[in-house]
C-alpha cells in the first residue's frame, strides 16, 4: 500500500531477479521491464509509439480471434508456452481463411516468477512471431500474488486480412465434401504430458506446435474452394469432425487406417489407453474440400514442411448432424464423439 | 487422464454447479458450457457461426487493444470485472481516436468456481457490451486446477474503426498544448481497496467505472485538434501524464487546484496516506488539444454524462522530457512521479 517514489528500481538492482508485485503497478517497475524485456524483443513501430492500442491499415475484412495459453509445464520438447501463444493464435486467424498479420499479448505473471524464465518465454514469442511474419502491436502485463498463477498465464488476440473470396466456416461444409488431413497426430499431447509425468519415452516425442498459415493460405491463393478449416487442438481430430459436423448439420464418416499417427505416439497411447483421435495437435488442422479439388489440394499441401504428410481421411454425408463413424483398421465400424470430459488438463 | 465418454454432463447433473477441469478440455462439457451460458449472454450472428474467429467487414485504418483483468474482489461498489473487462478496452479504443466495435473474450476459470458466479460476471459484461454498443464476436476459455487462479482471470481485446483525422498519440503533443481531465479522480481506487480491506467509510463511494468513448468520439466528430488521449487506470494521473510528457519529449505542469478529488475519495487518500494523484480510476481520461481548442472542448465533454464534471487542468511546455510540476493548492511546487512500485495491487 505504501507510495514507492525515488530511484529504487525492483528489477535491476535488489539481485533477486524475480517477478514482483510492483512490476504490475502501473508505474515505473512496470515501465522499466517493459522497455527492458518486451519492447525490444517485440521490436516494431506500435509498441514504440507507447500509446494504449495499436492504429493497424487494414481495409476491407479482417478476422479477429483469441486464446489464453496455461499449458503446464512452460517448456516441453518441441515447444513451449511462448511459441504456442503465437503459432496458436496465428492458426486460428488462418483457419478464418485470412492472413496473420498482427498479434496482441496479454501477461499474467505469478510473483516470483524468474525474470530468466519470463525472457526465455518472451524471446520465444519474438522468434515465432518473426518466423511467421507476424507483429506483437499492443500488450498488457498483469501480475498476481505468489499462488494466484502458475508462473504465467499469456492470453494473445489477432488480426488479419482475409484473403479467401468466399466465407470459410463450417456452414459452408456440404455432403459430398472431402476431409483432407495435414499430417499425423498426437504428437503435442504426448510430448506435454510426457514432461509433464516426466515418463521415460524410448524415442523424444516433440511437439508438432507450428504455423499452418503458409498451406492454408497456399490453397487459398491457388484457387482451391476451402469449405472450412478447424485446427485440431484440445479435444484432438475427432472434436474438430464432430463441431464441424454438427454445425454443418451433416454426418461424416473417417478410415482410420488414413489417418497418421506415428508408432511411438500410438505406443504410448495404447499404454495409457488413449485414443489418437482425442490427443491435442497445435500444428495440424483438416481442410474441408470439393471431390474435384482433392487432388491438387493434396499437392499444394505436400509442398509445405508442416503438411508434407496431408492426407484425404473422409468425406461430409447426410445424416444426423455431428454423427461422426471411423471404419477401423480391421473392418468394423464406430462412433467417433468428442471428447466427453478432459484427457489431459492444461495442454495449451 | 482417463478418457471419459457417454452421456455423463458435469455441469447439469451432478448438483455441485462449480467450474471444473472438465469445462477446459475441449470437449462436451466445455461446448455445454459455452451453449447454455456464453453464447446466450453474447447473443450475436459471430458467435453463432462456431468458428476460431470472426470475420469482420471493417474498412480502412482500426484501432487495436487488449487487457487482462485480475481485479480483487470480483464484484465491488460501482462495478465488477464483467464490466471492467468490457470498459476497460472498450476505453482503450476510443484513446487511440477509434469507435469501439467488437471485443474478443479469454477467461482462465479457476476449478471451483461456482457456476453463479461465472454466469453473473458474464452477464454483467453482456450488459455492458450492449450499453457500450460493442459486440463479443470470439472468444476462448480454459480452466486451470484449484490454487492455479484466483476465481477467474479475463482477457478481452477489442477493434475498432480509426475516426480521427488525424494520429492521436503521445507524439503528436506540443509545447502550449492544454490537459483536459474529464472528471473527479481517485474513486475506482478508493473503491476496490474499501472492498478488499473491508473499510467501513462513512459515505459509499463507488467505482467510476464507464465507458468513455462517447464523449472522445463527440471531441473527434466535432473537429477538436485531440493530440492525444489517455485513460487514467493503473497509476492513475499522475502516471498518465508523465508518460504522455515523456513520449511527447516534453515537461507539463498542472494545478491540483483545479484537479477535482471527491471530499469522501480525498479523506479517505490523506488517511491511509494516498497521493490521489496515483489512484486509479476506471472512467476517466486526459484530452491533450490545442490552446484554441479548450472552451469548445470542455463544452462538449460537459454535455456527457461521464464526462460533466471536465476541466482544465493544466499544459505541456517545453522542458525536460517527462518532468511534470504541480503547483499545490497553497502556492508551492512539487515533482509529480509516475508511481514507482505498487499501490494497490490486482486494482485492474
Amino acid at each position: 500500500m505504501s507510495n514507492i517514489s525515488g530511484d529504487h528500481c525492483p528489477l535491476a538492482h535488489d539481485g533477486q531477479d524475480v517477478v514482483k508485485m510492483a512490476h504490475g503497478g502501473g508505474g515505473r517497475a512496470m515501465a522499466q521491464l517493459l522497455d527492458s524485456l518486451f519492447r525490444p524483443a517485440f521490436d516494431n513501430p506500435w509498441l514504440e509509439r507507447q500509446h494504449d492500442g495499436a492504429v493497424l491499415d487494414m481495409p476491407g475484412s479482417i478476422a479477429f480471434t483469441t486464446d489464453s495459453y496455461v499449458v503446464r509445464p512452460l517448456f516441453f520438447p518441441g515447444s513451449d508456452i511462448g511459441a504456442m501463444a503465437v503459432h496458436g493464435t496465428v492458426n486460428d486467424i488462418a483457419m478464418c481463411g485470412a492472413e496473420p498479420q498482427y498479434l496482441s499479448a496479454g501477461f499474467i505473471l505469478e510473483e516470483g516468477l524468474p525474470l530468466a524464465t519470463l525472457r526465455q518465454v518472451v524471446e520465444s514469442m519474438a522468434t515465432a512471431a518473426r518466423a511467421t511474419g507476424v507483429r506483437i502491436v499492443t500488450g498488457d502485463l498483469k501480475v498476481v500474488e505468489r499462488g494466484k498463477a502458475d508462473g504465467l498465464y499469456i492470453n494473445t488476440a489477432g488480426v488479419g486480412r482475409v484473403v479467401a473470396a468466399h466465407p470459410i466456416e463450417p456452414g459452408q461444409v456440404q455432403a459430398g465434401d472431402r476431409l483432407l488431413l495435414s499430417g499425423d497426430i498426437g504428437r503435442h499431447g504426448i510430448a506435454v504430458m510426457a514432461a509433464r509425468e516426466k515418463l521415460d519415452l524410448e524415442s523424444a516425442i516433440e511437439s508438432d506446435c507450428a504455423s499452418i498459415a503458409a498451406p492454408v493460405l497456399a490453397l487459398l491463393n491457388e484457387g482451391i474452394s476451402v469449405r472450412c478449416f478447424r485446427d485440431l487442438t484440445r479435444g484432438g481430430l475427432a472434436s474438430g469432425v464432430v463441431e464441424v459436423a454438427e454445425t454443418a448439420g451433416l454426418a461424416a464418416e473417417v478410415r482410420e487406417a488414413d489417418i497418421p499417427v506415428r508408432e511411438d505416439v500410438s505406443a504410448v497411447c495404447e499404454l495409457l489407453g488413449l485414443d489418437p483421435l482425442h490427443v491435442a495437435n497445435e500444428g495440424r488442422f483438416i481442410a474441408v474440400v470439393a471431390p474435384e479439388d482433392v487432388d491438387r489440394a493434396i499437392a499444394i499441401l505436400r509442398r509445405h514442411g508442416v503438411s508434407e504428410a496431408a492426407v484425404e481421411i473422409g468425406q461430409f454425408i447426410e445424416g444426423s448432424a455431428g454423427r461422426v463413424t471411423a471404419q477401423s483398421l480391421i473392418g468394423g465400424s464406430r462412433i467417433v464423439d468428442r471428447l466427453s470430459g478432459e484427457q489431459l488438463p492444461r495442454i495449451c
